[in-house]
């Protein structure tokens, strides 16, 4: 088979290495042409799909696919799939962690003590004191969820449809999770129905003083209000990894904002050592005449 | 039974109350007297020890004896235990694993550059790829060992004793530890053997570029060795707890360290909702004829 790498968001030298040595028997190709079988995507370059036509497979290498989605060439009709990569479900983990016991254990106010030269300790509380709210429970959600509840927090998770996560609550009604949380992580796809969704209303309907944590896409978030909540003590702190514009000019605000932790969209990388097996699982599904895996509904948008 | 609470350290309104509704048989004293049965120290009032006499039992409220040990009034031969506290267990694991992420994910790297409204991503590595070495496999270090192999670190650990923890390599030679690791955590009681572990040749044997974690005692880290390292390059990046003196001088120069994050000694503080089991159990044996639980070894020093 042909197998196209149009991609300017991964990198051509770490891939094409470990999917010549995966595929041995395939044609690799990085210039688009209409006899490519299955194009590996991840922000290919502008005209890439009108060059390609109509192939048996196109693989999203990111779990986001909401700007392919977006892109008016990219063919209807074509199995679409994304790259569900273990290693980057584990990075975003660890960054769902490392942002919520920052918060829980006060670090964030500790360096602040720190630049002040102040010794002020702030009462222990244990991690059963505290709920944690996930938004979204797919294969991020559920992970961090397990891992949260690994180490004592309460977990309270919203899901579109109804899950069942060990040891969480989990929830289709965001106006019954939210009431229970100190903390709201966003692991959420971007789509129409989850655009905006932590806004104001959101914050005044979580436990006073918590903490919001948007490691998903900056337009689930609505900074007028996040600012608001920060200002009014609604919200104590947040933790941002994503913004509607990337990377955030220098010029703006909100890199001193005291109340904002923020990060250049780290949280979670695509990993080629465990998304590849993924990849080449697909290909030779689509090799065999089987239906890939993790197709992406174009109606609910991811 | 006639049980003293004797502690400046612990707060006797939130102790008395738990104790009492524990123990509604016992007589609760906060006065010492030669009738004492039980005493329950944190650091306790000069002269305590001389005032009660030969308790047939003093519990430490803490896990850390070091302060008690070097009181040459407390009475030698009587059974001296300490509180292994599930509570305390947990948060210090969860100082560990925020500390070991916060570095693992270059967070303390990220804050540097927020300050300078600086958007740059530093290379993604994953758990697998980092070695955390553990200096204590106790209660504590046994505890944060599982955490962090559950979340695909590499742990080498090190103790005197030698210890077997599914999924960890254990050590007794640190000069076998040591090379595997990317970051040293000190968890060690503070005992003649322990004292200034952390120096120039500990940090010269880890890998070049790690970073050390002191959540134990001040007096395992020889200061201007870490400061020293820090310069070099040997290590990235410090995360304090603990100091020599306590709480930490406002004009001391470490403070301001860029290199160093910096807490008031509160990674891990006794809980008193889990710590109470434990004291009344202990309590209890006594009442019975008993041997307790956790004592001191005196000639170990911990």
């Amino acid at each position: 088979m042909k197998i196209l790498f149009a991609s300017t968001g991964e990198k051509p030298e770490v891939w094409l290495p470990l999917l010549k040595e995966a595929l041995p028997r395939d044609e690799l190709a990085v210039v688009p042409s209409k006899d490519v079988d299955v194009a590996l995507v991840a922000l290919p370059p502008a005209g890439t799909f009108e060059k390609i036509g109509r192939p048996r497979l196109i693989q999203s290498l990111w779990m986001g696919v909401e700007k392919l989605l977006a892109d008016p060439t990219l063919p209807r009709g074509v199995p679409l799939a994304r790259t569900i990569d273990p290693g980057m479900v584990a990075a975003m983990s660890e960054m769902v962690l490392a942002c919520v016991l920052d918060w829980h254990r006060n670090l964030y106010r500790y360096r602040m003590h720190q630049r002040a030269g102040s010794w002020q300790r702030i009462g222990q509380r244990m991690a059963g004191d505290r709920t944690i709210g996930l938004l979204g429970l797919g294969e991020l959600g559920s992970d961090a969820a397990r891992k949260l509840v690994a180490l004592g927090f309460n977990v309270a998770g919203w899901s579109r449809r109804p899950k069942n996560i060990p040891g969480a609550e989990c929830f289709t009604d965001l106006a019954e999770m939210l009431p229970k949380s100190d903390v709201v992580v966003c692991l959420l796809p971007l789509t129409r129905d989850t655009q905006g969704l932590l806004d104001g209303k959101t914050f005044a309907a979580m436990k006073r003083g918590g903490c919001v944590i948007n490691l998903a896409r900056g337009g689930h978030l609505v900074l007028k209000d996040l600012l608001d909540a920060l200002d009014s003590g609604a919200l104590s702190h947040a933790y941002l990894d994503v913004f509607e514009r990337e990377p955030l000019p220098a010029s703006d605000p909100l890199w001193r904002h005291p109340g904002v932790t923020l990060t250049p969209h780290i949280a979670a990388l695509t990993e080629p050592r465990t998304a590849l097996p993924r990849v080449v699982a697909n290909i030779e599904r689509v090799r065999r005449g089987e239906a890939p895996r993790d197709l992406v509904d174009f109606e609910a948008g991811y």
